[in-house]
């Protein structure tokens, strides 16, 4: 197998999530040619050239093209904000190289749109950076529900809920403007998105209810300003096979800090699952003597592929950062024209359009079909 | 003070409750007369005498109005099936007596206004069976509130599960057919609203979908039959004091035995509950270290009244039917004329009309208003 | 079947608890005649008085005596301080009454055998009060241990904490004196051993360390004093069955309330289970698919029985005073001469004698048998 | 910062791990000078080679004496079996390099005390790889401990557990010959002792009972052998403090995966953790109103370093091979001359003989002194 040549562009937290991700990659899995991390770019030259040598890039420069058009890159990872998504992928896509974008893919529907057409035009592989999907334990999940150990799916709920903006004494900020985008919904929900596309298909349609906890926050300056965005959005939904579900997203949540919780209930068991505890899933089967049945708590271990790449002993926990690891190989198995577990542009648009219906539907306080 | 004598109509499950409290009263508290338990009415002449006897009442019918009319009774306990709570009930009243009546109030709207008409003009109390906001944690989560411990509730998601109806396979009954009602929101709705009412506040306007898990059932004469009721119903919700909440309910969640899970968001803290494991709440609150924040798991102990009449030691659990002694005890205070800790029929009224709110959204699949 | 006399010796909690378990008994089962409560016993003639109108009781007495000796008394239930259960036992028995005895039995070894003698002598029942060995959730891991759920049991661990004694500021008391005898050792151990005792059989050998959290205590009268008395002990044993163990037993250890957790593994499977949460319990099956194994949560519910007599529903909850309704049951079918799950006489002095080995071992520190 | 030359012996799962942290460390912490993968010794020079590619090494050695003495080798990585740490640790200190060695240190006291005076000769760094004691968890747990949030610790119990040897029905191995030391005392003990020394400094005394869950194990060939090993430890001991305390360790406990639960007592609060939930700790602390106080559930985060290094949000989780990471970062700032928090070879020379304190006192049925 030829070696990957690397481009990273962006050297933020995910930035350099990435950069860990290609120096893992081959020693974790072992059954893959070490990329080369070629070229990597950051708006700031001498950052840029600093931020190479730590990560373990060869080449480092200020300008992102320089990247996108280096011969010897053959993935681009883009980890910068939203906005600059779609300009860097089309044109990465267009130089024919592969892209690993993080997710949101962009911040209108028009860039995701022409973002995918680009490629589909290249014919590279162009995927997001749903990292929640690689987990051992929501792979498993997926796995138990398609070899119907809950037998149907019929109700769902997901909640997220953080508590970064839960201070109402913290002053007035960017977030709580209205050109950040709409709040918690923003955000958030893509993030339970990518896990309900993988577990149980798309949604059909949502009502939506988004709430300010905080009418006004303080100004640093002194007095308060309006809050113009949602910390909270409530959701009710229809998957597109009928069934219904809640999408719960709260930013101001005292005491959550990473929590993604999961219910899935199905004509023969249920599955649970919460990312503050993410090396788990509980699994509850209508089988056996009644005395017998009862929620299952089971500890990924080296029976969940690919746990055992990581760690050759159960129990022992995989973290946040492993799962851009477990991605990073499957964006290679991609580019080597096997089965992979991804989210490309196709899917991710797809869950741009539902985020958008949210947003429409709180708007008119009705309904909102997803086209 | 004087002891009071009781009348119990029914014998099923929650006369047996009635039962056990009125003879667990006194020796409980240790504060109160212990009540007569003068006169059982059920149906069945035969069972009453010996369900008086088993129950330790003095005397039995086979017709609830000789029970009403009985002149030692002072007050009436109702736990038939909800068809006949407004015509007992307001035979009762209009007799002299004191009501404790099982929840749900009626099966009309038009009935329990009827039922809250005949309280007034009695003079009488008119108390109804919400036995989960007489636990000693629930009772604690709304003096927290009360206290601020939490600062200004700002979200609220409410989810009450069992899993009775959940096997596809059982056949068509009657919990399946229009008659029985909505389904799950007759079931399950007006208890997480008792709780949600002594909490955090009445309801103001809803959006309700309700669900079918199983499109039909198998009949026990072969074939199926389409299910006329919904044994899901997922509702967003706005409190009259603005804050945002979801209530979700579901008879067919597999794993599901007693679930009333609570969480309530405010300003500085947070608070948990889930009625499976009813001896213990969580509180978060934003105070203190960062590095020392954390949801506390508050078992309920003798500092959390009234556990202490029941056991000397914290941690020993109470139970469901403990529930039940309490609130008996409660209603004995509200008699006497001291503050009681109740949802007496104005209040229980409505709760009536924002379940049938909640039925109106569902059909016009829009926000309706609670009036 | 003729109803039961009652007498009771003792207002205490544990008084107030077996006369609420005599009140709730036959409304409970529903199959059983309700017991004539007819004797009351306390010191006190005029707290006598009081206390049997309150309890339900038809008659009181300043001694205990008349209580014995009442012909319409059939049961003594005997709630007094530990020093004076042999003698009153004795005498019960001797008068030909049942009895029902708190544990533990007595305060020394040589009263406890002088206990089981009479009751041998007398041929009536004498059962001691270990209620925790009545939950739905023991008794169903009981059920699943002799089933063979968990294979072959060869491990266990049992721990008993609670924080009554944790606070090294409060002032030296009658517990912190030599005379109460050795501490959290008294305090605790006949519970976890009623326990190990039902669920894995006898101890046959013990090695102990008991240990003094604090050195001393301070004197409410100002200075402080030594502690006599071991707030902990810790104990490494062998089972008669040849598997090692340990009970660790704790007083003072901050935040345990009613902390008894017992681990118990099998050569297929293992067993959890913790009094804080007295309604669940937890099982571990090595069995089906190595991905699908986990410890299942199950909730006591009507498949346990004789849950299903309290509540209807499962997951709903027993409290602590419940366990003495089902031992009371019990206790009227062993004297129906039905087969009963108790802990009598010789049982009990069994378990003494483990006590008495567990002290002497501390003091020798070495192992000790016991005989 | 001179960029550290790594060496690296041996290439099985900790060899691997070592080199991920290698590979991470600087793109990690960002403030370090990523160090030069100069060496990989590995007993097969093919081996050596292809694993050098993919761990990121330069060079590659079928002779591990090569790794020693390559010059642009500051530290060498010891990650061999048990058996070859003393001399590779001696020679590699010998030549003037610093040492990081996998536990345990040696297979004999005497081997281990021979390393120690190697690396005092050599005035080099020579650490052992303690990773447990480099979670953000349990280094915020020791914090808490040093500020006194407990108070005065007076009880320890630690647990540590898991299922590789469960199985009844698994062909007796290797591990079940006495050749392999004693069971779970070998594969397990320094673990928890690690963490000990660490929370509550070391052991004085123990006593000590091993046993066999299973006296036989199947033969592949037919037939069974007796088991020479102890699948099961039970110690009692004494801190040098004088506090109480228990270690089990049991390595055929169904269920269990990676299990180490600690339980710490003090005379103001408690601390609990359990590995098996690595990012998360309990805390009560007795203070505030009693019917507001409880175990906290700590979510480790941004607040707990260097947590922060890996992810800039709480609760997101850290996993088994991030804290071989801070390990790494750990031992630069020892070799830098800065505080660092290791085991180094005098500790771990300690935790060896403690150790073999525990084989002398199952021995000897009595307590043992550690000197």
């Amino acid at each position: 197998m030829k070696s990957l040549g690397i481009g990273l562009i962006g050297t933020g937290y995910m930035g350099k999530c990435h950069a860990l991700a290609w120096n893992a990659v081959a020693p974790t899995f072992g059954d893959v040619a070490r990329p080369r991390l070629v070229h990597l770019g950051e708006a700031n030259e001498a950052l840029a050239r600093s931020k190479a040598t730590e990560l373990g890039f060869a080449r480092a420069s200020g300008d992102w093209r320089r990247v996108v058009e280096d011969p010897e890159v053959d993935l681009v990872s883009i980890t910068t904000p939203n906005q600059f998504h779609a300009e860097m992928a089309i044109a990465a896509l267009t130089a024919g190289k592969h892209v690993w974008c993080e997710k949101p893919m962009a911040t209108s529907l028009a860039d995701a749109t022409a973002m995918l057409e680009a490629a589909e035009a290249s014919g590279k592989v162009a995927a997001l950076g749903y990292n929640y999907i690689q987990n051992p334990a929501t792979r498993h999940m997926r796995r138990l529900i398609a070899d119907g150990a809950i037998g149907t799916v019929n109700h769902v709920r997901v909640e997220m809920d953080e508590d970064f903006m839960a201070d109402a004494a913290a002053p007035f900020g960017w977030k709580s403007e209205a050109a950040s985008g709409y709040g918690a919904l923003d955000d958030f929900a893509v993030h339970p998105l990518s896990l309900l596309t993988i577990l149980v298909g798309p949604l059909a349609s949502v009502v939506v209810d988004m709430a300010k906890p905080y009418a006004e926050r303080p100004l640093a300056s002194g007095g308060s300003r309006a809050v113009e965005t949602h910390d909270i959005a409530n959701i009710l939904f229809r998957l597109q096979s009928g069934a219904s579900g809640s999408l719960l997203v709260n930013r101001s949540a005292w005491g959550r800090k990473g929590r993604i919780a999961i219910q899935i209930f199905g004509s023969e068991g249920s599955l649970l699952y919460d990312q503050e505890r993410m090396n788990e899933l509980q699994l509850f089967q209508a089988r056996g003597p009644a005395a017998e049945q009862g929620f299952r708590t089971i500890l990924t271990g080296t029976v969940h592929p690919p746990y055992d790449r990581f760690i050759p002993a159960p129990g022992h926990g995989l973290g946040f950062n492993d799962l851009k690891v477990i991605e990073a190989r499957e964006l290679m198995r991609r580019i080597a024209g096997e089965p992979a577990h991804l989210i490309e542009f196709a899917t991710g648009l797809r869950i741009e359009r539902t985020v958008h219906a949210m947003a429409r539907s709180h708007e008119t306080r009705g309904w909102v079909d997803i086209d």
